[in-house]
């Protein structure tokens, strides 16, 4: 594990994103929150949150931080969403690797909804990268999705 | 979540697998095993591992199951590695997401590993599927990749 | 931790329930789901269903179960909002922790999401309780709430 | 999770009850610690402090926050047991759910380690509740308990 | 991770031990629980259970296994202290690594109880090692320690 | 758990030892990186640095530090090796206990992999002492080993 010591503390966030194939009927059942094992986008939500806390634990190499912000959003479009996910903290190394852990749980979570209403090759998760990342030294902002 | 106290323990297996995508010299470091962070491939089997465990945890409505094996591989190619994570169980349901999260928390760790050494840009997850599936009701394979 | 290696597996379930006091404005974000930090209800669901699987890292001499099912449900009062939790297992001991736990981490996690809308003293966690229990050598059940 | 990267690092504690109300010989036990798992309250004091230090984990919007302090005290009366957790820390957002979490975890041990001494019925997990915060922009006290 | 799938359950147990050494009045410490932290061997007794039951998560190649017992004891010497360390399960592989790890947690909060109470080099955690092995295709008994 | 409020953040170190006796074929398995369950000593850094971050979760009064570096090395000798873990933190309290529990966890996680490649009487992990410390009222070297 890298030490970062000497690094200053400063803000730092970041934006990832990935994104779940499935077909339309399972889009409107993330639309209408009500899949067989619940409100999939709700719980999501919460799985990449939690996670965003825990990425420490799940990359070996990632230091822990105090994360002050962690959000997912979604959007639905006709056979994928998009899964948005924002995490901010004031440490000593950047945030991408929380963003993106917590962008692909939240769509794992989704599929493990999904998955008994469609066929497993009807699922996919895929553009997985990062979107933005501000704070320490280098700067990155991708302008297109 | 869902009730399994009817369904039989049989023996389950699943294969899933998603992509890297990431620049040659990177790809390169894989194969040579030295990062700045260590040996990259090695490490990224362990996380997998661990997070084929661990799943239950982190998708809130899977259920916990008594893994009897998890393995990951990686196939280099010239700009991508293949991250195949394969896990068996002896249990009332199936090990699909333990296998799809095994490949995510995998690539996520290369993904942390190589990043000081290339542009954002330059990586990307993608191609998250599911392989294989054997055992309780419906068996599943996808033939090509 | 007492040894349960004697005790034959046998399907065993729980219910278990608790009751948050809050002001009647705060029931009424529990019902449209819309506290600052989200939907409280779905969100203590996911609490809760995930704190039924690690209750015995929670608990120090609670068995490992293999939980086979968890589900809370919340019925809103005037005044309050009572929390119940169903957990079933197919194991060698009974799951009235997880049962307990479960709904408590529920109603923690609805205080939490409350508690930017009221003050602390309009808040408070009471009538935590086992209302069933079947399987093993007692069997429990409680007529009245 | 709510961003708390522009609320300054400052002081704060809090102080949370329940109760465990219990027959009068259970309440002996733990006087004793002798119950058949071994000492109840010794035991619910490491469950509370370690539910103090996982609260981020435990409720999904909670923040990680460095726990300078967590301690439990128990107050026996003659068919209950007082449950006094207070917890503190230097950062950006209080400690109130630390609190709570460590007292009703504390109080659900006692629960598992009493159960095999006595009926269902006879256990209640009540009374739980903030009683101190300091630190942060508003103060809260409850005088009487 | 090997594949277990194969294997039978059977009853397996496992003890294991090791050692710290201390200064006499460390030990006497102990002996009278008093150390300024707690309870140092109520509490270790704890975090071994603990460990016990998290094994597959801090080692990992181990398999997740029922953990149907756990069980610490302490003899203590004049400069040192022994802990003893039982697990049983009834499972496909066997519980060497969970006593193993419950005793060195154990010691390791002795260690850490007792280390404001004398110097550094005063302490030292030595002697691990497997006593018994019993179940599976292989049994083993050290009959000296 | 002691309150580390009143002590100011610094930067601190420490460097811990165990050693794992085992046999020279063992040990040249280390060395060529081949047990029949992976790389052991790739694997153990892994779940050293691991660990490190998680003491606080495995002994109950740690307090939870933001670890800036977690390292694992290791020395073979003829029929032992030596895990040094290192550890760094700029916090209020130190990380002797992060650096003792990284190495007893490495030493475990190659015992468990070599476990299949000898006999249990074969293996013992001894020596686990601090090296050193700094930052903090006291410091502390021990200049042989």
């Amino acid at each position: 594990m890298k030490d970062v010591s000497n690094k200053p503390d400063s803000f730092r966030s970041a934006r990832a994103q990935c994104r779940l194939r499935a077909p339309q009927d399972c889009i409107e059942r993330l639309r209408r929150g009500d899949t067989d094992k619940g409100d999939a986008l709700k719980t999501a939500r919460i799985a990449g949150i939690l996670a965003a806390k825990r990425t420490d634990e799940l990359l070996p190499l990632c230091h822990p931080l105090p994360i002050h912000r962690a959000e997912l959003e979604f959007e639905l479009g006709e056979e994928q969403v998009t899964v948005l996910a924002e995490v901010q903290t004031i440490g000593p190394t950047g945030v991408e690797m929380e963003a993106l852990t917590a962008a692909q749980m939240a769509a794992l979570t989704l599929y493990d909804m999904l998955k008994p209403h469609c066929r497993p090759d009807q699922l996919e998760i895929t553009d997985g990268r990062l979107l933005e990342k501000t704070g320490g030294k280098s700067q990155f902002r991708r302008y297109l999705r």
